[in-house]
């Protein structure tokens, strides 16, 4: 197995670029033949629906991008079946050779927390037993309850080689309410909470540092916020930075590209909506516009370069 | 229906405690009879047995606690099955009369938050259907993405008279590497961040007050912290509290004292290994002794009111 920072890397280089396509299937925004061939009598008719539609736009997307991230609360809305349909887009999504990021924002404590890890990364350990269950090449993780929360995250993905993305900078409207509250600090300036915790990120992301020069934690970082991104590229040059809210959230080409170190690594940059649902449900050859709206996004952000 | 901090305070009046059996189950911990029977072939079989565990520790309870609380990290670490015996469990509560607060720590952005929330309560909206999912009555919230990003599970919840526990200090050691921050105020003096974060929980909570007097928006904080607690009390008259931290991770009944109002309402007290593990996996009978556990519980915070 080779380092997580590593494996991003590599396939950024292959692929020619950093997007991420984000799966964040709607079920209102579906290819109209999806919906009828599953229909919405159950849940599980529903996950079916988001299933064959995450794993067509996979195909679409594999040979272009070098991540995808399944956004886990989509699923999560169509309850077990919809799990069981997230389990089969991500074992897809590898089976493509694609990174995959699970985007489950999850946080808790000490054994609760490796919970959620083990089954991110590694698997679920039972007696002797290992149990793969996501088998995500990273996952999303919410910093307010501290080191000793964030760290049962750290070990499981490190026996995986995988990596953590710590949420520093979200990319809604509100994010300042408590992330830039300014927070004393002696005799220095007082810096933004979430500066705070980007230190925090950068510290835990020394600990294990690839070849490539980045470690195995990285950072969220709004495209919203290119001012921000801009200061925390800096703050933090080992840190790989998953920047969404480009396209459809409002973050363009121009606020992202503070985003990479020189050589055109240390971020990627997620897309959904604009990358995934180009297309009206009604439209026919649904693919083929994803498949455009996917080239358009990396032509977008090649062109800032 | 009725709103949550009345049904809360109805259900604490009718069975006298605020006492919150945890749900976390875990293989090594679960009888061995239990064990055997289902195996740990697959991660189907161990959900098997956590949902078997988790439906008779209900049955012990129901007569005898308000709430429970199940954590949502253990059932997914066995995958879509685990989501599959954690929906079974919530039914079998609700059954059972028993309110349930499912501890998940959700968090996201706009309609990605709205994807949780509507799971966790009305029900997942397909068309013109409702597909109800976890029903749960209230679920644990993480704060860090601000007003907006929680506004959603506020929404939701309302719609179905539930409620929504955010995180203010959490049990954990190292809780207050983030939440312990001074936040500088102006002419004020500074404030740590978890004070900030509940005076935000505050204005949530008067947005929707019960008949009891308190709002639809609760705050957790840790028993293992009790001078936060007792000036969170004093800082949120109108703040119904989840006190996670009680037995197994050192908080004491003096400890959570402070969290209730004087009429004994105001305050959940969870309870998780204490409750459901007290016994070795190879004791029989262990039911009376969740049983027995769980009174002893109830006397611990009766005798110190």
């Amino acid at each position: 197995m080779t380092h997580f920072a590593d494996r991003l890397a590599a396939a950024i280089r292959a692929k020619g670029n950093a997007v991420c396509a984000g799966l964040d299937p709607r079920w209102e925004s579906l290819p109209q033949e999806i919906r009828v061939r599953h229909g919405d009598d159950t849940l599980t008719a529903v996950a079916g629906a988001f299933e064959e539609f995450c794993c067509r736009v996979l195909e679409v997307v594999a040979p272009l991008v070098p991540v995808v991230k399944p956004q886990s609360a989509f699923f999560e809305a169509c309850g077990p079946a919809g799990m069981d349909a997230l389990q089969r887009v991500l074992r897809k999504a590898h089976h493509l050779q694609l990174l995959t990021i699970l985007d489950g924002k999850r946080n808790d404590i000490a054994s609760t927390a490796t919970a959620y890890a083990d089954a991110a990364f590694a698997g679920t350990t039972i007696g002797s037993r290992l149990h793969p269950v996501w088998e995500a090449d990273a996952l999303t993780v919410n910093p307010y309850l501290g080191r000793d929360a964030v760290e049962p995250f750290l070990q499981s993905a490190r026996k995986a080689q995988a990596g953590v993305f710590v949420l520093v900078r979200t990319s809604n409207p509100g994010a300042g309410q408590f992330q830039d509250l300014l927070v004393a600090s002696g005799k220095d300036a007082p810096q933004p909470l979430y500066q705070h915790v980007a230190q925090a990120v950068a510290s835990w992301s020394r600990e294990n540092v690839g070849q490539c020069g980045f470690g195995d934690v990285g950072a969220v970082v709004g495209a919203t916020y290119p001012a921000e991104l801009t200061q925390l590229r800096q703050m933090l040059p080992e840190v790989v930075f998953l920047v969404p809210g480009f396209g459809a959230q409002g973050g363009t080409a121009t606020d992202v590209l503070p985003a990479f170190r020189r050589d055109g690594l240390g971020a990627v940059v997620n897309s959904s909506r604009g990358i995934t649902f180009p297309f009206k449900p009604d439209e026919r050859d649904w693919e083929s516009k994803v498949e455009a709206a996917t080239k358009a996004t990396i032509a977008a952000l090649a062109g800032n370069r």
